[in-house]
């Protein structure tokens, strides 16, 4: 892998120690990757700070930009503004499997979760993966779901790794990337934006890398293995984590903004495409019951948002490049391959792309 | 159970044959019923049509009254405006369980399906069974999904079936009902409504019955077993069906006049309860691929919807009567009890009601 | 007018002192009635606080039950969450005057605006009263804007006053009806939910008065007036206040509700109907620029919303039952008539009803 | 102006003849120009059909990317999925003027509007224009309105014209641009896409044209006249016209597209911008009544979108290049001054800009 001072930066806005989501503090990253043989999926976790979030809620909101997609728990997100379990993200086919085990894992936690509490919500996003992997298998269990949850940390892997294991974009390996995006908001405060993707989308002569168009340059190289009638069935989830004291309200406004960035690397929502986006704050947590206190918030004035709305963008760009950088490749079901990016444009060439 | 001769007629609309959703010509509705102890719950399964419908795409839409649910498939069908599988009710925690078994069934008649052809996109709507049903068991499988619409039929049962079978409306047995209604158009064209409930919502006091206000009366007569302290977490599922040719705009609109008649029986949309409403068309399908031709349907003129509003709204009333006159009493978990309304409002004293 | 305690009571959460909108403190309803043979219409302008809402921005937010309607401003208020300018009520045809008269009225107070400020943004509803009006003269001018702002106050008149002056609702007159409802929430502290409308749908044999069905009854009391081939292109707006510490999510919340008070008289929302609803809080105000502080509020609960809810409903579903009650019989274009409730069911004939 | 040859040329999808939106057959375009000292506002039409709307409905739908914004007409074209008047394009404060204009003119030709008929439904979108209009003047009136209808022709011309007289976008002079793609759907049927953007939007050091991030340099070539306090107070309405047979459903998913292309110019859709989308398709019409026949049409299959959805993003990002390319320089209120951007980047260096 590249150095990351030789990788082209996304925009003017100075990047987190880490540029990844988890320099917003608190929220972490697990993979649980399986690969064997047909087999090339996974699950990745986020988890957006270190205690229970069904009993410290997570003011939450989500864009659908291209709704093709099967993600579960958007509904009760959307009416009370605020996610209460991990964040999980998978194959299309292993939601159902991950929504059960996130039930379970809460449960256990709060033993009257679904009686005197109220049922948990469990939120799952995915991508579909079925051209490396055998989705049809059902390859993921409730087990890998904890795996992936038990590894969270500030410090992940990117690129071919968790439920971005059987991913491709631009058929080419795709899968996890994330960066991070700092903003000096006034008196000296700053806030940090992260964004996170599980990139499973695009068509590759649409490529635009960093704001150069080498999608028809990759197209040419790829010929021989091109497949001219495979369907565009992909996804991207993009999940953005904030600092700043955002309501549901603007964290939906926030939201759309990464489909700012996304619209840059050449996407236009494609038809067959589920391009969700997920967005949360940190600054405060919301109790699960009217008997403990409700947090007394200034949220930042809507005027100000503009830094924030350009970090969502920029940070989404940039996660979506990491994503495609660092994605090793992959061969999984029927001999399908899908070649790394840094295979094709070898990093000595990068600099003339930036 | 009283003759229906007897019972109390929501509006002025005449009912169809069954005064079922199943007289809207092709739709069908099976149960697998569990009620063992501390089990008491179900999976009920609606079929819009005879064939595969992910292959023949059904007009649908949805509106959410109040989102605290787990519903899955929803994302999709805002999107592409049609529904493609079987619409499936069961318990808040089995979500999972049954969106997998959709997979799976998908799957076996559509082999290229995550691969090939689009992933296919579960549809199960749920309420919390969690008072009279050991909820944490987890106790339906994915072969119970499978009896469940194996048993769709034009005639079914309504009450403490399927996943009716653990719910409470009004601190009282809920559970499945339905009703109809037929609505002349124009020029001798008639159309059938028809409304199926999941009827898991409502505070005793606020409810009334087909017009009068008895939620006082009975919360007297029960008052013994009342739980003054059990909170609210209710919800209901209310889904629609109609022949008349709408598409996914005007089914959203017939779906939320549901609403106006869950308002009328004392329902205020309560903060904890998932109301959610599914309408679909059965006058036509979209095809599952472009090679295959679309249809060409005149939907019907907006102007001429008041009727189907109606319906929607009687026969939605009217379903909520026959889910609680409908129920029979069950015992579950922890020995918690729901009475059935029949058992307390016999037979000899609904007429005065009306 | 019948006395007060003779008419019906919806619910049994009791009414603050005006069983008014104005029970919530600080809001004031003004109106500008025209009246004059053909012209039988006007402006109602209710205003939140006694300050400039573009300087002290209101949390709102509006629900569409049916969206068969003209009114503006609801774009911005659904992204940012806030009202800006007093809330005007008009006919259908006089909304892009009243408009403009609110633009220019905050460009007399706020110089900037539209230059180095930004642009206000009107907000103003309508219900067309061409039955009784003839609404293609225009009658309504900028200036009738400001006298209804000029006569704003705690007290005011209801029926067929202001923009009520010309509605029709159940072929009866309709017009401007208010109410309030008292919610205790937790340790001693009690919230005010008022709702304001102006009535002007509904067809008669719906009708259903605080849970009487009399619209049959009263149809054929009016046989020998009714238009058999009127078209039904009534409306409702609904303004409903709360002091209640809500954000914009919550306050759509509460709109939504007042919906179920709105079927509970007979609506299913028709497809000619617009029925908008419009919540506000005064708990709190946002500050025009981000060099004024944000106020760190402490929403309330989300799950201590359902006393509020069912508050929304009542005292919708009371405003509505005053808008008939208090209406007087009004005569306009071409000899067009409305009777009065209150004639065809005189005080005496009401407490059989309840 | 340079030769068209010699601009950039967004995307592989060929342009129809006139690169303009009045490429989709029988839609046409007309402005009423207001410059006078320090009146620099004015009025564009956009008639989808040559007949009248108000009887001839015609399929619409809208994407609110960013709600800052004042357009009325938005609540009706969602809940009926058409619009019903010429679309008109103004400054912000004259919105209201421009309303009444469309009700007069609907009314002139079908009398019973508001009476017998359902009250017209104006559609009127708006940019703030201030900084060069003195627009507290209110200037545009009810004949501007009409000069424009008059005016529309499928030739029309772009730039500082019309509702675009006194826009500004990325520091620059903004105002009118369009641009149209073709495209091959199946079986040799080729469609259509046309935008048209009045762009006032963005800033300065953001900006790409076609791909080529030039905003710092043209910020430095402004450095003298860029007043760094100016608050951004821009918009951006884009109207997508197509004559591919889409439904209200189809035609928001391709609305949304246009955001893409939006994006790429370097926007992430600020806090203080109104930017939306409106879509029409001329491929059909719905009758005003009941007893005309609805036409039985074959909507597009959504797997065939993509095309569209490319067609949408590309046209919009060249309408917006042609808006700024076209611009001719205005100085408007108290001197202010807005440069062309072919002032600053002339013809002949444009070419590396490619």
């Amino acid at each position: 892998m590249a150095s990351t001072t030789s990788l082209p930066f996304i925009g003017t806005l100075p990047a987190g120690t880490r540029d990844a989501i988890t320099d917003v503090a608190g929220v972490t990253v697990g993979h649980r990757t399986l690969a064997d043989g047909p087999v090339q999926t996974g699950v990745t976790v986020i988890r957006p700070h270190a205690g229970d979030p069904f009993r410290d809620k997570v003011p939450a909101a989500a864009v659908v930009l291209n709704g093709f997609g099967k993600s579960v728990g958007l509904v009760q997100l959307a009416e009370l503004g605020v996610l209460e379990t991990p964040i999980a993200l998978t194959n299309t086919f292993s939601v159902g499997t991950v929504a059960t085990a996130q039930i379970r894992a809460c449960a256990a936690a709060n033993p009257e979760t679904g009686r005197t509490l109220p049922a948990v919500n469990p939120l799952v996003f995915e991508c579909n993966d079925g051209f490396l992997n055998d989705i049809q298998r059902l390859a993921v269990t409730e087990a890998d779901y904890l795996q992936a949850l038990a590894a969270t940390d500030a410090d992940f892997a990117q690129g071919s790794v968790g439920a971005g294991r059987g991913m491709s974009s631009f058929q080419l390996k795709g899968g996890i990337g994330s960066a991070s995006r700092r903003v000096a908001i006034v008196d000296g405060t700053t806030c940090t934006v992260g964004a996170l993707v599980l990139a499973n989308y695009g068509r590759q002569p649409q490529l635009v890398l960093a704001g150069h168009a080498v999608g028809e340059k990759l197209a040419a190289l790829q010929q021989a293995s091109k497949e001219a009638s495979e369907p565009e069935q992909g996804s991207i989830i993009i999940v953005v984590a904030t600092d700043a004291p955002l309501d549901a309200r603007q964290l939906r406004r926030l939201a759309l903004r990464a489909g700012a960035g996304l619209a840059r690397t050449g996407s236009v929502f494609g038809h067959g495409s589920g391009d969700l986006v997920l967005a949360f704050s940190t600054a405060y947590t919301v109790p699960d019951r009217a008997d403990r206190p409700m947090p007394a918030v200034a949220m930042l004035h809507d005027t100000l948002l503009d830094g924030l709305f350009q970090a969502a963008a920029d940070s989404t760009e940039q996660a979506i490049f990491h994503a495609l950088w660092r994605a090793t490749p992959v061969t999984g079901r029927d001999g399908n391959h899908r070649a790394a990016l840094g295979e094709l444009l070898p990093a000595s060439s990068l600099s003339p792309l930036v």
